[in-house]
């Protein structure tokens, strides 16, 4: 049997948690936050990320010794740019023999590594303890047990299929695969792509162009996955195309929505308000995927507009103007 | 310069009539009923298909040798299922060295052929005078002039060339391809699966679900067309990926909007009232795509479903069930 711990209580640690125990998984929270905490232990409810779902009779705790006693299955659930500090702290508490299934998604700024090399580097972990998990999983869906499929990818079938039994219910299909750096690549890039489409949407541009952003992200994400030794099916698989449609279309999407209200006029501030006050993930994961290419000599386009739009102060017409406004030639 | 004749006065056809206009390419529109020949002739308006859409001064007639007299540039518009006997009617009044630029999206019904296979066979144009134009490019938003890209598809590249120049504006944006099988191939399937996400959101379902769908449509697009000679790179570009996320997630789809009907509950007859009277392209081609994939051995389980729903009486409940409802397994 398998004892889980969920290090990090936003929307989607939040709704993770609900399906393990769901999936009849004895599951534990932990929550940075001690008013998090305490709501979800005693109430089982998330006011702050997720109000209104009632949760099933989990555990939660700040302390993240008491979650990671004894779990043979830790989730990590933190922003991606905070998982190496939070993994300093919590490694001498992790059991030397459990999983290691990460959620986060995006390229460490500075460093350029994937999630999964930052918690080899920290933790030591065998490349064999280290999962991740990445698919069309929008949050607010999952927690109303919307059917929905996901990939869990790691090098060790064995451990993929453990982890695969701990969350599979009813409506949350996880789907085993070997390839690692294709599930990351997918799950890092799609929200900088969510937020250029979001910028479209806002423009008032239509279901047209919106497409045709996918489609040149998606090419973009496949020379960048590829360039990283990521298969091509994985990229076109619930990791890649997957997790990009739900992510470029849902008007639940926070990338998508930061983008839309950029896209409408709204400054940095306004976006940032507009999506309760959390930052859309891709605003970070632009700069260090756009760094991670040019490592590789990967051209991507749309990522480098979205940066600039976010950090150099390039209007939205003109990022928008270049990448859809290109002079006629073979595809 | 290049004279171009729009064969058929649907939606799309109109919307394309519009589109060479505006690039300066000479326009006449055959539509097959008189009063609409009439009224895009006198009124510059398609009242039945594009209502309250005003076009540039185009010339319009009901008349296919009016149309077609001097045109180099014959555009095929019309509903895949009647281009062989409209082109046995046009085969003598069309120009010795004319192009012939498909926009019919299907799979011939018996026959199994893919259109321009259907234009080769009738006209006995060599395959280097026929190209395909397939893109996300959904006819509403073109008429206002929304950005869209699009691919054009032929084995002769000066052709492509030609054609790219006389439809190019700065809102429509046609990329060259010579891979006629991939565009072809993307363009009759999505429809398929546009009505199966329809069928999924009219039952409630969210983006999850709809983004797990077009992931294993495209998956089964691809083995589908690999099995027939295509390339995969097509199938990821704007003729595959692009049609098929822009026909699966916009409300201005008519497949989709189909599929949502039957999702809600409606029969094939409320349905079909719902779009205008207009059968969605996909109920047909799902039967004749479900045909050519099982005389290549490859599996569609997408397509399969939506025929069997379309065609024999499976409940939406069943087919959604059995779609995104299979046991865990490897991806």
């Amino acid at each position: 049997m398998t004892r889980a711990a969920v290090m990090g209580a936003g929307s989607w640690g939040t709704a993770f948690a609900k399906v393990l125990a769901e999936a009849g998984t004895e599951t534990t929270i932990w929550a940075r936050r001690p008013e998090v905490a305490l709501a979800l232990d005693t109430e089982h409810q998330n006011p702050f990320y997720l109000p209104g779902v009632q949760l099933p009779p989990v555990r939660a705790t700040d302390d993240h010794r008491v979650a990671l006693d004894g779990a043979d299955l830790v989730v990590l659930a933190v922003p991606s740019q905070s998982l190496r500090a939070n993994l300093d702290r919590w490694k001498g508490d992790i059991g030397a023999d459990a999983t290691l299934l990460s959620l986060c998604k995006g390229i460490e700024t500075g460093t350029l590594l994937r999630m999964s090399q930052v918690i080899a580097e920290v933790t030591g972990a065998e490349p064999g303890r280290i999962a991740v998990l990445s698919g069309p999983n929008l949050a607010h869906e999952i927690v109303q047990r919307q059917p929905a499929a996901t990939v869990i990818a790691c090098s060790d079938a064995e451990r993929a299929g453990a982890a695969q039994r701990a969350i599979a219910t009813g409506y949350f299909r996880p789907y085993t695969n070997s390839d690692v750096i294709g599930a990351e690549i997918g799950g890092a890039c799609k929200n900088v792509i969510a937020i250029a489409c979001g910028i479209a949407s806002g423009m008032g541009l239509g279901d047209n162009s919106v497409a045709s952003l996918i489609t040149r992200g998606l090419a973009e994400i496949m020379r960048l996955g590829v360039a990283l030794g990521a298969q091509p099916v994985t990229l076109a698989g619930l990791a890649g195309v997957g997790d990009l449609v739900a992510t470029c279309t849902s008007p639940l999407s926070r990338n998508r929505s930061f983008g839309h209200v950029l896209g409408a006029g709204g400054s940095m501030q306004v976006a940032q308000e507009a999506t309760n006050g959390q930052v859309a993930e891709g605003v970070k994961s632009c700069t260090s995927v756009r760094a991670l290419a040019a490592a590789h000599q990967v051209e991507m386009p749309l990522t480098d507009a979205v940066h600039r739009v976010c950090h150099e102060g390039l209007s939205v017409n003109e990022a928008v103007g270049s990448l859809l406004g290109r002079r006629i030639k073979p595809e």
